[in-house]
């Protein structure tokens, strides 16, 4: 089993905040990230899958594709919008980088697995400081 | 002449557009960036000021003045906030970091320049690949 | 089970020898990292927590708690410091980074394991080249 | 158990291609990176060993040791050369990151386990964006 | 003026000889750089432009435009190849950091000016110790 | 002219202080940099050389020319060491960035500048926040 990372980039708005609750409470729980107004990040994301070298091309799996699926499942649909309000996969969530992770992995999981190559972590810079790591629910036996 | 560079960091939604044009113009522009729903970026600011040593404290200027000030002229203004909406300085004024960089050097000047230190270069990273940089409108004969 | 990451950064002197060595074994053993004198880094911290994701509010854990406990368990204790002399939590050990390591994970896992997260990873980057990271010593299961 | 990790670089041309394939096939599969004029990168290496902390030293394991072993099995047999002509030990393979990473792994295991050391992974960023990492074949148990 | 900085990367192979000189000198001269089997690096190549900030838009200059020069003019020729062999406007030169510089300021000169920008500086990284920045050859009067 | 840049690294003790001022005044003016026990910091150095391109061997100056002055003029003599204490182009001097600035940029330029090549500049970065540039003292014509 190997392990291949591809690190892609997006910009994005948002604001943590849960609309059933006052803007104080929301303030005392997510602070400045509640912000009505928004206010946004360069995030960085880190996809790695894993699997078996093909004998045939020495490859886990070839880049261009998995470029071209977190191109097309993620990077369109979240670079240069507003998360919480043009985003799918994040409709009904809290915009957290925690709950962004999760949703990213659903989205790429199916695109991503097939002929023994398995997605195996959804990693999500949100500044140099912060990052979140989503390896999946179950079946980490291997991870 | 020596100079001394402090880099902090915001995070901030904009969106770059003119409101006397229509959306497709803006569209055409400012591209992406042009999204009425906001996006938004992890800003890096580098502010340079420029001096002689002190012999009395071996410093150009007391780093801790410096991040006094550009935490309390700028960061608490800007750090997760949407600098068209909510930015005083950047009032009026199309959200690009050109405008960006120039408004900052214009709020930081007046608290920065005494005891002979002159600010020398104000410097945004938008993203990774993309940054400006703005010594000021003259006098850089000692730039 | 989703991991929440914080990067916290420190300045600080130390020394690694025995005191119970001549000084020509501590430099066989040691090499240039035994200078009587001491020398000093900019260690990188990066603390690694992993729970459930709150349904209530969409995180692993609040940063700002996450953030609040490094600084005051770690932070305030060693930078600017001289590890050697002056860090209650290093006394009597040899100042390597593997002995820092486990020493800041055996001070923050109380304060950081309540309400179903736990600690996963003490990371210090002691330069760019070099860096130690530390699980804990067992219930590793699901690392 | 307690992770080592260094970081090395060395620079190299390379070709990903099959010898037995037409150019066309070849480009369809390996892309601008079949290029028989060859291209390159600056590759970084991450080797990180396990162990237990030596009560004696505070080591996992002398750094200076392994980045020797680092330096003579494969920085002065990568650095600055054409890696599918010139580096033994990746001879006959086709010249992917994830070959590599498994070749280089091969030539440190031996030299860097003993004394209750043991390889753990082999990390190779190609460029800043595709990365690799091996962990070798069995025996996970306690990654 | 502001000045507007573009980064791009590019995967190359290069080998540094003279092809006048016996293999030894160019040994003597480049070292381990002369290799004749090539060798390559991660280039990174930031391009600077200057101006006026438009009043109308609030740019320099489009950044979409200064990308797609940089593509066109740049990346598209020299990205996966072999900078001795392949690359027209490098043809006949020693290829060092030095001479690729003035080659891509020369290249880009002539589509980059116009409408009040000027090209000032073209840097480029050959790895993360190594870095050239060429500023043209006159009228550096406000540089 | 084209300018070409090394970056080196090294890691040292030190402590900003005047000895002839109380305890009380150097923490006012100091702060915690005046710890009397010290601390330390991974320097990371860049020293700039201006010329114009040789056109026998296309360089501004042979790297490994440049690096050997500055490893053997600076690096052994600041590496691992404490810089108040054990380095004597430091001596008597305050501590400070700027002061360690201009006796490298003193220290280098006997040895830098010969045969058309000038010293450019001696940037320190002391953290990844603060750093300090230095372009020597006149002659600044062509900067």
């Amino acid at each position: 089993m190997i392990y291949l990372t591809r690190r892609e980039r997006f910009s994005a708005a948002h604001r943590m905040y849960r609309p059933d609750w006052p803007d104080d409470r929301n303030l005392e729980v997510f602070g400045k990230c509640s912000n009505p107004n928004w206010h946004g990040h360069n995030y960085v994301l880190y996809v790695t899958v894993r699997g078996d070298i093909s004998e045939e091309e020495g490859f886990v799996m070839n880049l261009n594709i998995l470029k071209k699926i977190i191109q097309d499942r993620i990077i369109k649909k979240i670079d240069h919008k507003n998360i919480n309000l043009e985003v799918g996969f994040m409709k009904g969530k809290i915009a957290t980088t925690e709950n962004l992770s999760v949703a990213i992995w659903n989205e790429l999981k199916p695109f991503v697995e097939k002929d023994g190559v398995y997605l195996h972590c959804v990693k999500i810079e949100e500044t140099e400081n912060n990052s979140i790591e989503y390896y999946g629910q179950k079946d980490r036996d291997d991870q």
